[in-house]
């Protein structure tokens, strides 16, 4: 087991060296994929675990041949990441055990953040020599322990195959920063046969390693849409009364959008993040886009916003007889983890030498791509649980001294394997 | 005709004495009935020249009986004002000439202002004893003398009936200062038997009495508009999220009312002149009101702005999900002067020895609804002028020291009555 | 004991009968000063008790004269009245015990509320005779019981003057709706020689008489503002350019007030309730006012709103080149009841046969003006608590039919007495 | 004389093969500089007749260093372009005549557009050959002509050296399009030696080459501004309450401007082209950018508009707490021509030959940085001239099939020769 740890701590290294964000994930794509086929997992890939009518927020595609390239000239094998270019990163494992029993899935985020890495001394990653080797890129959510973690577990399912019951599951999901990648695995119907579902987080509740927290709550619903409103451009001094003026159109909508009523019962928000309109200084502006983003406590506050936001940007577009295009390119529902999940959770972490202490419950007061999968599983009759792992974290997460203290790897992994065994008990 | 302008100039001062906004002209109504009855004129009132559908901007009951009621005791006769009782306000007078040819309309209107006159000594109706008799109401605008000028052309075509061709129509209409009582008079059809239509104002033009202006021109198109927001209301601290704002739905429509692009080709207008809206600081607001209108330098630049005026309000009611009621309470076109009547009436002016001087041109840069009766001529086939009658003024119009050099009110009707000889010559 | 509560049922139906809003409470002020002064009460009235600088919302003085003499009629004395002439409402009693203790001060707030009460066969009110006498006004927020329940409490200490150790000293409160009686009487310095404070409402808890919350929080803290915008008028169409858009500097102030960016740590609420601008269509508007509202769920959180307000109303205030007048004319802080309050009455309801039920905590989730009292004895050291009475209330508060369960003036009444006898026991 | 024309025709073939927009016009400049250098005109380049202060809208440097290369590539030689790297383009040439004089100014301008130039077999320069070189640039305004009109005019005075009286001095200007370079060039005091300044545009009245417009008025008074509000960035989600969000300041503004009372004595416009803000979804945007026009009729109108904008810009600023910065990038004055020269000039058209007919006034309706150097010299009691050289356009300024009768520019060049001789006679 320290020999698997150590095994550990080097994936996560390597992964930490060779960060990509969302829909660029073709370096740990290939190494997980290499891994789980060595040890006798059940591949999928490519365009059979991402669907391509919810594959948002590409990047372009010099960006996406860019990355392919580095993941190749970082050692990748192709045949491993061949299904994913284009942008379909991710690998879906499954494993059968030597026994019958229910099909439990783990799912572990792999994607980087566009951060510059730190390159101080006192950050152990620059010091210690496995920093980032992409400008730009780097691990500072933790997703890099988290693919460690997902594939100690899965390489402890593998060498223990013959005392396994039921099925294991790996999702190794791309672009949860963005909050697409759950969705656009969701719709493949690759949660369908699961009974349970795990997910987890490092380093969101405070504290030294091996702190745990179960009864995590208060997921934000998170709606993102990009929106664009296209009207006719004119010369601004000659014909202004041929025009249709986007921009206009665009600033009734955003200053509309952020005075719609905060709901009475609980927590909203709404942010407009970017805007983008017009050509030159003598033209009225013809095409205006911009990137709204609602939340809410809970699935009906923020399926609140997101209506009351769409009579906003209708009623701008009907203002200046605009063409208005709404798109939905990310979503994150609310959520609560199964309490049966919970109480068992609580169980087995109470009996685990690693795990210090219990957390009695924990507010996660953000969004969390896990949820579209949680919900899916539990609609079906399914049960989902999602952990937050403590650990030190150094700087906050998305900062570019963020780290963590890699014990938490070891913690996650046998947490989750005894839950896993309880269950099949 | 000494003795006829004696009696103009009484007629004037009776009228300016008891001042009655638009729809409350009942002194006016009874005092001018009267008189062309006594003359053999055939009369029309009340509801047979006021279109109820287009009664717009009616005063309250209150005010409306207060009125009639002051009217009553200052001597009118109630069988000439009883027809007009309500606001339906305005008369209507027709003779038939001894010898056949067209139908001839002269227009007067006879509204006071809602504004306080001065009792300053320098100002003659205050030092000659003929100042208003009601507070708040005064004929600030010139049309006491209008209907003075009216009475004395109808007298003169009265006393010369035998010598008459054709046919002569007067109207002396309410209610122009609102621009909606031209509107309810040609509703009634009242001007499609019109062969040619009269009408002017004294004072626009600068400069001595004698002065006249023909060739008048940039009347400004005008819309004027009513328009009503209906939401829901909410408390505004526990339930926010039950409200539809009309308010903000208002403030909206307010603001980008204001930011619709002007026309390239001409000047053009919008205001909003009054808004209200709510009832108490905690409660979000069920309804808001406002008063809205818009101008252009002629009629398709006017209907630009109502155009897209129009999609403006209805975009803040889909923003805000709110019912939007909007009323148009009031309208004049732009409009031009008949070629013919323009040259015709400047040869007969230059004949004229009171007409000192006729200036080429004029930009009256205001709305009128004359304009409404005009249009209404020429699109039948009749043509229209509209003549500015030069005089002193004093105070500007509508300042509480407006007044006029009285000679114009004999200056006008000969000019009037000189250009219906010389058409029906 | 049972004649006194005939007695209080008695005055809460007088009360009732005579209901008159805020700074009009000539009826209850008279009443009560009369029933004081009977039992031996030191009393202050009018200007002693309401700081002048403080007194806003004052109706306008027509209604204060009709008010006035209203009680009067309905059989006031005015030696009571005379001082609260012109609308400085309410009584402050104070009586020494016979023993030294600390000085514990009740607050009862004395307002009706506009609302014409039910005249339905179902609404006791009605069918037994004790309904509002005076249309548009009604007790519909139980602060006749409130009065009444004060002076049961008054009679109770001046029966048993002899027993009782310390001071006990009366607040009977003028216009708590809007928010504005706390603060003028606690900026007379009135309360800053208490060493306790008392206050409650009945029926914001649910369920039977008997109930009780002590341990009362989530207190909305308020700030109410009227807001008034005056630029300069002019005509709208010939010269725009000459005016300063007071309409439109506020509707810029409504919308971007209503986009304040919402606090991430709690409740927040914004409202602007009422608008009123302009005075006609072809003006540009010189004034605007309206009446703006923050809450937070704590000081810090209203504060934080009322800062972000003062700047959009500045702000809009320079885009238009308009003069802003910001008047803060109501105000409750957030607040919290004393522990030891909490605790001491805890104790001493469990013991009370006629408190059938401790409620462990209630979130009030509105704004009371009790808090700037409360506020005020905290900081100097003393202690203060706001206590819920449960009863029945038929309908919810302020609407036409609202009553209560008249019991719960005697149990509060025997609440608060039991406490004060705890504290300087 | 036609050997001299069919060089110019040569010329303004060469400079239509190789258009540069503004500030990168390299091979206009070496061409131009070279010409005259063989000619024996006194040179002035690069910073000594840019003025690095007013030196707004640079492209960026590698756009500088590729459009430098293109220039040097296309045969250009490097002594005559290197002291304007960096974007210091044009030239100034002076001539002193062989006896005294007046010194006269001609200024012509020599930039490009971004434009993509018609292939088209019907437009000439596609069909035979001389079209644009440079993808996405081209000659669409006619500079190519008012380039080679002023080469040929300098020629012309070169060759006639001996007959000249007073100085004649060329500006051959940069950056027309963006409206920079004249104000450039004005700061620099080139122009404070001139007693007469003439300029002109082709095309802008319709009709056959010969015809001419001396009375042009109707300059569109220009401003335009780059503006930059800065807040703070903060997560939207977590802590909305510590952003100063740029983009709701920037909505503000923008809506506001577009409200802004338009004059009543002229037109004006107002218009916001562009707009760029934030980063991403969820993270309230630091910094937002646009560009701002505004024209008037007039100085006083343009003057009017840019102060309410101001105000606006502020407001906004101050609602959001943000930082505001307004950078003037360029400028129009409105201008009139003076009434001596344009008499004088229709005295030397009648007689020319080449001109076949003098249009009595032409309004010009759009914005000129002529107009710049026009006040310069009018204010220091000099006299300018803008004259208008009709010929066809076949299509439209800007657009992708514009093109000119190349007669027009012996026309322009022999009608401002004979404007001299007739000054100075």
């Amino acid at each position: 087991m320290a020999a698997r740890f150590a095994a550990a701590v080097r994936w996560r290294r390597d992964l930490h060296r060779h960060p990509q964000p969302g829909w660029l994930e073709f370096y740990a794509t290939g190494l997980i994929a290499a891994k789980l086929t060595e040890w006798g997992y059940h591949l999928q890939l490519g365009r059979d675990i991402i669907d391509e009518g919810k594959h948002f927020l590409l990047p372009n595609a010099a960006t996406l041949q860019r990355e392919y390239e580095r993941a190749l000239e970082a050692g990748v094998k192709e045949e491993f990441i061949a299904p994913a270019r284009g942008g379909f990163t991710g690998v879906v494992g499954t494993l059968k055990g030597s026994r019958p029993g229910p099909t439990v899935g783990f799912r572990f985020d792999i994607d980087g953040n566009e951060v510059t890495e730190s390159t101080h001394g006192s950050h152990r990653p620059a010091a210690e020599g496995f920093a980032s080797r992409y400008p730009g890129y780097a691990h500072m959510c933790g997703h890099d322990a988290h693919a460690a973690m997902g594939l100690l577990l899965a390489l402890y399912f593998a060498a223990n195959r013959d005392r396994i019951r039921g099925t294991v599951k790996f999702f190794f999901q791309p672009n949860e920063e963005n909050l697409c990648g759950a969705w656009a695995m969701t719709e493949k119907g690759l949660l369908d046969d699961l009974d349970y579902l795990f997910g987890g987080h490092v380093g969101v509740v405070d504290g030294r390693s091996g702190t745990i927290a179960l009864d995590v709550h208060s997921f934000l619903a998170l709606s993102r849409f990009e929106v664009t409103y296209t009207g006719r451009s004119t010369h601004a001094g000659l014909s202004p009364q041929e025009g249709k003026n986007a921009l206009l159109g665009a600033c009734a909508a955003v200053t509309n959008l952020h005075a719609v009523a905060r709901h009475g019962r609980g927590p909203t928000r709404i942010n407009v993040g970017t805007l983008e309109a017009g050509t030159t200084w003598n033209v009225i502006p013809e095409r205006a886009f911009f990137r709204l983003e609602t939340r809410g406590i809970n699935d009906e506050l923020n399926t609140y916003m997101v209506q009351k936001a769409g009579r906003v940007l209708e009623g701008a577009a009907v203002m200046y007889d605009l063409i208005l295009d709404v798109k939905p390119v990310a979503t994150a529902p609310g959520g609560r983890n199964s309490p049966e999940l919970v109480a068992l959770g609580t169980k087995v972490a109470r009996r685990l030498p690693s795990v210090r202490e219990v957390i009695p419950e924990a507010a996660f007061n953000a969004s969390e791509d896990f949820t579209v999968m949680m919900k899916r599983v539990q609609e079906r009759g399914g049960k989902a649980l999602f952990v937050l792992f403590g650990t030190p974290t150094f700087g906050g997460h998305h900062s570019s001294s963020f780290d963590i203290d890699e014990e938490v790897i070891m913690t996650g992994s046998e947490f989750l394997a005894a839950v896993q065994a309880e269950i099949t008990a």
